[in-house]
């Protein structure tokens, strides 16, 4: 499947002048992007585009083609196929749309078997396309200034949904989320959600799956194949359709039936797989296994500079089934030493409202080696005149020998702020209970 | 109680060279603000302030004052409040903490007899001060370049947490909400939440309370109060220390007892009150309440550019209980003539990928006139190419007839978009989810 994401020459079957049209969007974006390999414009109509030379089919290209991408009305989709089998190329992303979705189960079907038939590996019909942030070859037909791209890093995501997966790209970018690879697969006619899964499984670059998912194709191969890749990689899923008539929304837009909500539930839990229930839930649990250091147990000691968040993750801790770490008599005597009066040393520890990074980095050098804390959760309010952006640093420097997690909310300045800290890999929350319900994913996964 | 945030003087006790102090900021930020009234510092110790002559004593001042603010070191507190009355001040902040947050239980109990001996109201100690959008009588001790201030708007909100209420006030701001009054009251040692309650009740820049609670000071009194209120206003409440835990944390914070879980909801539910899971929560109905049009029905028509999302909202709107609305033969036939054949009439209404503002204005011109349909849950998501700004000015129009909603997920641009829905009083939201949540929350309330 290596080719979809990393083909060395690709054609767009279907490129147009007009640049509002799909295969005109396909083809600047590869042209213009910083794909590095060969592109080539198919189109019998017209001549030129970009100043390109437009080759009428396939056919008349001589240099070999890794990956074609049709974008052309669903009714000549097949005799293109047959064109592309004529010049051996086994990778097709097909973004038309008109198939099973609106109810040409004909079609479909017989797209199907001729796929079988010349032995191809086909993504969609009626999908957005693919995004690889390591070799930048980018299918999608969104334009770049409606949809940033993410950088490199560690999440791919596979949606059924084309415009859902868009969203959430757009959406990750913007927080700075790092990927690997977005599938957007759509009918899933020949290549299904498990045959993703199992080459995101042995993708180097994922760290962690997203799956937005509507229905399986094969229940059974999907959850056997799951459970296996769970014990190596976490798979985070959104279930569309789970309400009943969610599910009879599904017919309409994948051509799926979603099936009943507790049916999944309980085969998702059996597989390991976490199922989350909101796309927001989805977003923050990502970003937590991106880029948190593994927990090696489940004891978290908040330190905060208010107090009023420090309860409200007391409650979420307890919530979750964490567990509220106790502090070793050693480190209560060498933190009553140090800190003033006026803060609270326990769990939480609250440093009040005048904590300076300098209490903070006290606070948290004791803390740190301390053995009875496998997770330290961090409040820093920024509101305060006494903290600033040296607390960058500071927590920067436990992230080494605890998991750590930081909330603050706040505008502009609290921005920035957790815009550095999550450069430098530590996830930042802006609320308790977010933090709280993310990190008990995180340890249930690992622990 | 008027004078706490509309007096014509204040006078700030214990103002400091020092602009790294509490009483420094207090002073500059009304000085400097745009808070219209007469401004007094004083302090035994110093002459000039920001070019300010300062009084030695608040009794040296000839002219009457409103209000007078206290930031000194606790111990000195009762002293002042001494000379408080002979200056026959009835109004006081104290912002100075020690007292029973800290096991100061005596401290506390001479303060509380002194200011009833006095007849004065006083809120803390152990706050962070009170805001006023309308007249920007501004008390908070925080810098405005750390923590931004609300816009004039229908949000009250009191805090019994200052560095909690700080940080929501910032964020609050930096999205766009609109206050009226911001209350941090800390220990509460002679007005309570119960107070606060009644005054916002009866001020008309009000139209949504929002409360952060440890403990209540007297729960029958609060929840009589409460039940009065949440007929007219809605009142939405999070509340610290749910677990064991957490309550116990409360103790060292705010020197209240939380009290347990159960008592509270229930007794939040009968008077009415709406009680939220987390921070977030809080945020999201907040809005809800301060931007939508009052619901006549629980019927949620969805229309989507995206086939994932209007399956989310569907799943939300059945497990939250509200209604898919079922439109009429008269509106499908109509909707049937005008749509193109690629699109979905039903309930999600897809008007797939390629919809432009025009087909969305199509369908909701048709939409409006359908007295099936109570709520217009509108999806744009705006990475398509055909989607632009000029879906605002189509949304707006809707605005007059149905309560309308929007959700939309993405970067930059989708941001700036929300932005200026909002401006036209149009509550966006990230998520499905979180967006039905809060109209839950609203048909709950008006229904």
């Amino acid at each position: 499947m290596d080719k979809f994401f990393n083909a060395n020459s690709v054609a767009v079957i279907g490129v147009s002048a007009n640049d509002k049209k799909i295969g005109h969007t396909i083809f600047k974006n590869l042209l213009e992007g910083d794909y590095q390999g060969k592109v080539y414009p198919i189109n019998p109509t017209i001549r030129k585009v970009l100043g390109q030379q437009v080759y009428p089919k396939i056919t008349n290209i001589i240099e070999p083609i890794d990956l074609a991408i049709i974008a052309i009305p669903a009714k000549s989709v097949l005799n293109v196929i047959d064109e592309c089998n004529e010049k051996k190329i086994k990778h097709i992303i097909i973004i038309s749309s008109g198939f099973k979705e609106v109810g040409n189960k004909e079609l479909e079907n017989n797209l199907k078997e001729k796929l079988k038939q010349y032995g191809m590996k086909a993504i969609g019909p009626n999908c957005l396309g693919t995004f690889d942030a390591y070799t930048n070859l980018d299918t999608l037909f969104l334009p770049l200034e409606k949809m940033q791209r993410p950088k490199k890093g560690v999440i791919s995501f596979i949606s059924q949904s084309g415009a859902l997966g868009a969203a959430m790209l757009d959406k990750a970018s913007y927080m700075g989320f790092g990927f690997s690879k977005f599938i957007s697969y759509g009918n899933g006619t020949i290549l299904d959600e498990t045959d993703y899964l199992q080459y995101l499984a042995k993708d180097r670059n994922t760290k962690v799956i997203c799956i937005y998912l509507e229905g399986l194709t094969n229940g059974k191969r999907f959850l056997t194949v799951a459970k296996e890749i769970t014990k190596k990689k976490p798979i985070i899923i959104i279930k569309g359709g789970i309400t009943k008539e969610g599910s009879k929304a599904t017919l309409s837009h994948t051509g799926s039936m979603a099936g009943e909500e507790h049916v999944y539930e309980t085969a998702f839990k059996q597989t390991g797989i976490i199922q989350v229930k909101s796309l927001e839930e989805l977003f923050l649990i990502a970003k937590m296994f991106e880029k948190a250091k593994i927990p090696k147990g489940k004891n978290v000691q908040i330190i905060t500079n208010g107090g009023g968040y420090g309860i409200l993750c007391t409650d979420a801790i307890i919530k979750n089934n964490l567990k509220l770490a106790k502090i070793k008599k050693t480190t209560y005597k060498k933190l009553q030493k140090l800190l003033p009066n006026i803060t609270t040393i326990g769990n939480p520890i609250d440093l009040v409202g005048d904590a300076d990074p300098k209490r903070y980095e006290q606070a948290i050098t004791i803390v740190s080696k301390d053995k009875n804390i496998d997770i330290l959760l961090l409040i820093t309010l920024f509101q305060t005149p006494s903290l600033n952006n040296k607390i960058v640093d500071v927590i920067k420097k436990t992230y080494k020998t605890k998991t750590v997690v930081v909330v603050a909310t706040g505008g502009k300045e609290t921005q920035e702020l957790k815009l550095q800290l999550e450069k430098n890999k530590i996830p930042c929350f802006d609320y308790p209970e977010q933090a709280v319900n993310a990190l008990q994913k995180l340890t249930n996964y690992f622990l």
